[in-house]
């Protein structure tokens, strides 16, 4: 905790000045009076640390106190508080155990960071007597970390369903409002900023499954290796699969999912069909949404921007005031997850028991119907809809001239594993053509 | 602030076991473990304070720490933290008094107290060094006074629009999705123990209007007396303009509204028009919405339950887990709003620029369409749409029987002065029966 002190600034040090930084400077610059009022003093930037100092900055933030060496930070006794927005795993890792051993109380918007080495920098941070704040590490602007961790402390948490990547989220509405395809729509939002050169992260689904394991351990204490969350990208949504759900009233939307099953925890990150008209699917471009039942409470639902310079910068600036007047150290106190103890969370299988939406691309002869929905029947999975769609033409394609027809299924209710096993079936007999899709159907 | 003492249960004073207390003391008893873990200590109800100690009551709470006297909370000096669950201004505001002179900290749900004598008892609470919590006093267990004080701490807040009303809402939802009548869906949010038996607070506008004002001194800083801010109930609201709202796309809400006007604040809590789909729109029965728009995290959007006990509750007791670690009583000391200090907010007048959405019941004779639309052209008001609806049966209207013809017609933006004037004019005129209904349309 910082100490109160008359009014004096107080001293912290920004280390990364991309996006986020240069967002965290110019907010508490463009805001002082009011950030000042709530902190109870004027917040100083008084060093920064970046990877190359000539690069030419439009910050309201003098040149001299741009270094790239983190001792600027870190072993400057009159700063007392590091933003660490640098991202990705080294060195920010080594930063942030500097910063700790330093004795800086930290502030970070890193999600990989925290769900790769969460535990152990969380044990060294409380072992030090200091603090770590994430609120920007998951969905942005949302303040989702403190509604989890403070506001519903009194409720068991049942479920979490999240739209937690702005970028996958941005490519997926632009496909669906404009038939862009997915390389159209990923440049766009590239174009905009909301996709680093290489998405890979975004739109393999890594990003998002990161912020629910870090979900996961506030809500429910227990940690996750973040790999061992099954995971799906959008990198397998095509415009047809799109457009097919949209035919049924649903949308596709890459939703991460957590909830208690028989005392284990069902997690996943996939793309899913969510009925239009719902919260989720009413989730647009770079906005985030997450949905929480909690015992007491019910159901909660919070929307907001998950990507972008200010409404990041925003959560990072709260957590600064947070730990500034001392609440971030008594949440960091009294909140007992994310150490090395917590007990790591017993996955159950993700055999969920839900409907499936079935794309198969077929050969076009009599007869191949039956022999599709006989093998779905011999796995005891029932249909609620068939519809055989036009050949598609290649100009309107995605994948650009796919063969065969597309057969769009709907199933009842059925496991998971039956449904993979009949189509493991179905594609690989000789009327199919390719892998068939599968996606799960998040009804209300 | 409670100190921390090698897990001795803190124990606190709970007044009232209406449906909130009663509520609180279950969730603390349901969940002790999971509380007490959040809190870092056990939490015991020592006292609860009732009008009737006879009164039958199915609570875990031994009869013997039930009284009627203020005091054996109050007076208790090992009691530290009281709830303080009664509704009213009085004896709610001497319990206040009297709980933070004998040096109790205090959480209340109670927003009619804190909307009329706020500014008085934050600053007694102050001088005293208590800390007043009041999550529940505002949308249930929508987290939205910590979100406002702390999560967007780094924004400067040009807007809010909320469903803050969970009765009213839900006669509003009941009408619209059942057709049943004002009398019928309030009897029936009577019967779900939503509306009280005297539900005049809650469907007159009052109740919102106090949130309104809550919510207008944490994101603005000033003071507002919510009796001047412009407030029209659903009372107001038949089921004809819910229907004729449909037919045009759009759903009827009770809106309370506050945005930055030209360096006033522009307030009003109205029935007011929201396009179908949209998220207040899609906001129904005991549901509450927040939707805030800050300059740097953008809109912002929570939805979740606004009524009913064990959502408040859930909001309570995050309030007491805060006073017991100590958060609390620095988001109370540095969230400079409430004092008598704060100024008096300098209230815009209501002349809303925006379309509006009329029901004029005319005698259906030749020329009456000129006259009305004349009398809007003459006060610059031109016209989006006009529907001359077939006359009303007595059985299918809410009203049974109004004479005349409904006219229906959504202007195109005007100011609502202008808009006034005109219905004035054409009220006054032989052709209209009765006055005529007029709303804001709220489109994005």
């Amino acid at each position: 905790m910082v100490q109160n002190a008359d009014g004096q600034p107080v001293r912290i040090g920004v280390v990364g000045l991309g996006t986020i930084g240069s967002g965290v400077v110019r907010l508490l610059v463009d805001s002082a009076d009011h950030i000042g009022r709530a902190a109870g003093r004027p917040i100083e930037v008084a060093a920064a640390v970046v990877r190359d100092a000539h690069k030419p900055r439009d910050l309201p933030l003098p040149a001299a106190r741009i270094s790239t060496d983190i001792r600027t930070v870190s072993r400057d006794p009159t700063i007392t508080l590091a933003a660490l927005l640098v991202g990705g795993l080294e060195p920010a890792r080594s930063m942030m155990v500097e910063l700790l051993e330093q004795g800086k109380d930290v502030v970070t918007a890193n999600k990989a960071l925290l769900a790769e080495h969460g535990p152990e920098l969380f044990d060294l941070a409380r072992r030090l007597g200091r603090s770590i704040a994430f609120e920007a590490a998951v969905a942005g602007g949302i303040p989702i970390v403190a509604a989890i961790g403070e506001c519903l402390a009194a409720n068991r948490i049942e479920s979490i369903r999240g739209i937690l990547n702005g970028t996958s989220n941005f490519i997926l509405t632009r496909m669906e409002e404009d038939g862009s395809t997915y390389a159209e729509a990923l440049a766009q939002a590239q174009a905009r900023g909301y996709a680093e050169a290489d998405p890979s992260m975004d739109v393999d689904g890594t990003d998002a499954t990161q912020k629910l394991a870090i979900l996961t351990h506030l809500a429910f204490g227990a940690w996750v290796p973040w790999k061992e969350i099954p995971r799906t990208g959008i990198d397998t949504v095509d415009i047809d699969l799109i457009r097919y759900a949209g035919e049924l009233g649903y949308r596709i939307r890459l939703v991460a999912l957590a909830r208690r099953a028989d005392g284990r925890l069902a997690l996943r990150v996939a793309p899913a069909l969510v009925r239009a008209g719902t919260p989720l699917a009413e989730t647009r471009g770079a906005y985030n949404a997450v949905s929480i039942v909690g015992d007491a409470v019910g159901r909660m639902f919070f929307h907001g921007l998950g990507a972008g310079q200010m409404p990041t910068a925003s959560a990072v600036v709260a957590d600064i005031i947070d730990t500034v007047v001392g609440r971030a150290a008594i949440t960091f106190r009294t909140t007992g997850v994310l150490s090395a103890d917590t007990p790591t969370a017993r996955l159950a299988g993700v055999d969920a028991m839900e409907r499936h939406f079935l794309r198969i691309l077929v050969t076009d002869r009599p007869g191949v119907l039956a022999r599709i929905t006989g093998i779905l029947g011999d796995h005891g999975i029932s249909i609620a809809s068939v519809i055989q769609h036009d050949p598609i033409d290649a100009g309107g394609s995605a994948a650009g001239g796919r063969p065969g027809v597309p057969l769009v299924i709907m199933t009842h209710q059925a496991r998971s594993s039956a449904v993979r096993a009949a189509l493991d079936a179905i594609d690989a007999s000789d009327v199919v053509h390719g892998r068939s899709a599968c996606l799960g159907v998040l009804d209300e």
